[in-house]
């Protein structure tokens, strides 16, 4: 992983305390192909300056505005602000020929995230969306391994997220129906494992039925999600989403069967893979063997029986990232997620909102 | 686990190679608390006679009318012919003042298990139905810690049993409808699952909704069904049953999530149960600890770290049969699952039908 | 398993409490092969007649010579007393050519285990040593691995039963080192796990070092051994063996690393055997699946995914049992452990004693 | 995690392939408290110019000495190296009072260490050496505990690093015995059990025994060794070590019994320490928790549920050599390993080799 040269970052919030901007640069400078050069940490400038200092970062400013118009050379921002700012904040970056990444959800609306693509398009610029977990070695393996058609035919999926960060009362902006979204359980982490079902099968859904519900007492959102998916080969699949699972560490863990074979895969212990096999017998798949498809082996830094984790996930998204601005045109098949893949995102929140208005009744999918 | 006197059982059904049958004999003997001295073990004199000598079996008869006439003394017959004839074999006994297991589900529809009930009742006699896996020890101190508040209120549940047996086409009874019912997963399988939610925490289904489907192409029945449920206390639940999980063992697994704690507890390692805290730690209970409750101390045979499974539940739920045979009015609170609860099995199938013709929609359950 | 006819079944010692006497009971009742039919389990003659009758049993002595001498036809007498009386008793036993299982250790000393193995062989009759986890299905599977060579030459053992019954003080013979003797942790289980390592790998040890000590302070034996060995093909290999490993439940484990493969089975967990590869992969095998070798097979009475257990494995002693009965000159090649395997335990105590007075010096193995 | 100026780092070894120094840039850059600045990485002056500007390192030099004696505000230096030229390396930057990160053994004998340690706090600088797994968030909660007197008096320990990855024969210079000493196995991986060992019990060793031997045919150095420690405190311990494992991926692993609890740590899965009590229940700790040490919380950094693996643990040691490099005073009870470490690292492989020729005697530590 070494580089012509090292590419030029900015970064939009990710302010003392924001544990996203915090991962964002770890990712960037794990591998030493970023260097993040300018920035906006705080509204208030002292603040600003400071943080950037203390991070290296050389050209500070106060407003996303001014730091758009004045900066040249700029290879990627980083927009990790709350959700609402997304949209024009990433719009002046694209605008300007500047990659984004953009934290998810895109923007609170598809229309306005089908906006932010169509400029990227039009830029000729790449509007990237963190989902970090398909940036895992063994994630990337588990899709390669259904292209490859090594579990037949996807018969069924089960894939949940459900955590317990949020299991009892929490004074945070995701419990604020006005920024995190009425369905904020779908829109914090249903759509990461919307994401990674649709990442490792392939697939798309054409339809989905959802019911949401508030776990903890008083708090007014969804804090729960249980849906129903019609996968775009016909096949069914589940999808939960919380953040109200008491004791539950992170609870990511996606589970596809095929006829022939099937596979899981949880972010507790994200360096193994489990495949199935129609007589009970099970194969686990470890990170960094020799054995394992290119798409897997090509994110080993240090060897087998190293873990490596989630910063390391984020910095092969950064490291993929970093390849498609040096050579866009030489996209893999198995690379980060786009806007696209934040607007269908976007989308699945929305259908869930109007599925549980209609009591959990089926609402295709566009 | 001592007796006064060793009770009298029968069978009706469980020749050879008919493993359920072998599964209750087991259980039967392995505390010497009955001795099974009568059998219908097939409609053919001969096979049943040998059979029943190999089993140690002294009077064995062709037909379970001429059985159920001519035996005086029998305290309990276990019911394992196929579903369709469950209905008119527990009947015959249990109007003689017999106690009858029968498995499940118990019949094929829910006004004939009703009827079965309130034979049980008018006769005063004890109609079982075996959901084994509330018998064993954790099972069931997860149950005491529910209902000593453990967990605080219950706000979610996701069970599941899934299933790989039949992953691949199989000539089975189950995937006839005609005998397992169009909702064969439901039936075999969902159950289970269905009960032990039931057990462990109290509640009881108020409405569901289910799609069923097909996971193995050209199956005249559904092996795959999806339930969400709302549950007396008003909490969200779900339940997968499906026997077509590809390479997945046995796959019964039930988490409940508490407002204070979680638990979880999976058939394929039914010694321990996980119990998770809200800071995401976990504590492993495991059979045979002396500090469990007593509802599952009393079911450990052998010691700490020393396995006991399915048989030994089985063989739990025949001795908490004796027990109530012997005297029944000292029932426990947490005991063996009967004919109610049968019932209210073949009423969650029957729902699980009707919800899927209306295209998964709600469905209340009586 | 299904029976020609009932054997008759005695035992010695095993009453209100011992908890081994419970087991082997269980065991002989699982598969209805044995009738347990006479017995010594007080020398007060009340006592054990009540409790003879609690079990169902007909014929009940308060001496092992009055019953050795009046009893007829008993097939085979389970030994379950204390380890200084197992001479005589099973001697009494043997010497009328009545099989006897006889619980280990064997004897107090070597020089009687070999008595005892000359009068069995001149008496044409069975002695039996329980080490029962050599009978669950896995151990077996694991066995028929090594012998077909599929791990290769064996390069190295790890074998270790660490439990944790006596981390703390307790009051129980095998803590006098008169009763249990002074390397009460080779004794006790030590001799265990150094019985799987001779099973599974088919090799016997020529010289072990051993350090003993005493983890309990107070205590006047040795509850703890560390043991290295060289087998018999020149592989090194270690053998932990305590019941002062605090936290632990059972603690029996045993890894077999062979130049092509390695596999490793635990007691926690008996229905899974993980066999691991060069690569770096492994794969789980479980009880019940279709492809397992018939020396698993056969020891499966349920069917995959469920669990069979301490007891389910010691009535697969008693299975195999009753087959040599039955047919002495069929041995199989993986069958039940004799008085050989118990005399050669024994001599693995008195070497390890030997070797720890020799500051943990090599010592031969006969 | 951020600094008041990043510090100037420099690296000798390491060029393409070595996968030891890719770790060392790796942890370096991860928190961005460092600039790699100055290097060796090849003897040849183009491909190690080459290879710095693919790693964005200004100054590049193609011999030590002319880097020691040109390079000027110089914080620290990282030497990844082949063992033989340790010394000599880390003794020119030391001698001029740089810090030195030098991987592990030291050097080749325990005298030469001993000059090197000696050298360093002759010139009041820091020789660290980068035993990485004390770094991991959960080995220093373990050690807490034990300095906290959670686990009562240590009583026994269990350490391992049994690895595969020379489980066939390798052409590397590990198993030459003039480059990776004959007790290869020990030197390797048995030096990380050992400290990690010595990291947690607080605990030094006063004597071993160690058989060392060969598993794979052929080689010509030792690959196993297994050994017995007496602890400082009294207590006995075991240790085994081998690259040649077959199938183990890593296998670093320890378990420490005390009086009131014991507790167990494996590198497969980094992120949680299983706690384990008398009554057989255990505690599974998780990476994250809010409950943790002070000690354990400070090493985390994006929170619970996110895995932080190797990479992280050896950022986490240079993250704590920077806090010794800005305020050496104020060192802490739980850091990283020195110069006396290494040390006692080399004294420990040299006495296995002792106890080895003397038929794995006994040999006391210095």
């Amino acid at each position: 992983m070494t580089t012509d040269r090292r590419l030029i970052a900015g970064m939009v919030g990710g302010g003392p305390g924001a544990m996203i901007g915090t991962a964002h640069r770890h990712a960037m400078w794990l591998d030493n192909q970023y260097v993040l050069a300018a920035g906006v940490f705080s509204r208030d400038q002292h603040t600003s300056r400071q943080f950037a200092d203390s991070l290296g970062v050389d050209r500070v400013y106060t407003d996303y505005r001014q730091m758009a118009e004045q900066e040249h050379g700029l290879d990627v921002v980083a927009v990790v602000t709350p959700n609402d700012s997304h949209f024009e904040i990433a719009k002046a970056f694209l605008e300007k020929g500047v990659a984004v990444v953009c934290e998810k959800p895109l923007t609170n609306d598809s229309a306005s995230a089908a906006e932010l693509v169509a400029i990227a398009e039009a830029n000729g610029t790449i509007l990237a969306v963190p989902h970090i977990y398909s940036a895992y070695a063994m994630v990337r393996h588990a899709a390669r391994m259904v292209r490859d058609g090594e579990l037949g035919r996807v018969r069924f999926v089960a894939a949940e997220h459900a955590s317990g960060w949020a299991s009892a009362p929490v004074d945070q902006w995701r419990m604020d129906p006005d920024k995190g979204g009425v369905a904020t359980a779908v829109a914090d982490v249903g759509t990461h494992a919307y994401h990674l079902l649709r990442y490792i099968t392939g697939l798309e859904a054409t339809r989905i039925s959802a019911e949401l519900s508030t776990l903890v007492a008083g708090r007014p959102v969804f804090d729960n999600a249980t849906v129903r998916l019609t996968l775009s080969n016909g096949a069914p699949a589940t999808l939960w989403a919380t953040m109200a699972a008491t004791g539950q560490e992170h609870g990511l863990r996606i589970r596809v069967f095929g006829d022939d074979a099937s596979l899981e895969w949880h972010h507790e212990d994200p360096q193994h893979l489990t495949v199935r096999h129609p007589d009970g017998g099970a194969t686990i798949l470890a990170h960094g063997m020799d054995t394992l498809s290119d798409d897997a082996a090509r994110l080993t830094r240090v060897g087998m029986g190293h873990p490596e984790g989630f910063l390391e996930a984020f910095a092969n998204f950064y490291s993929d990232l970093a390849e498609l601005l040096r050579a866009p045109q030489q996209k893999r098949e198995l690379t980060i997620p786009t806007g696209v893949d934040g607007l269908i995102g976007i989308q699945f929140v929305e259908a869930t909102v109007a599925s549980h208005a209609d009591d959990a009744g089926w609402v295709a999918l566009p």
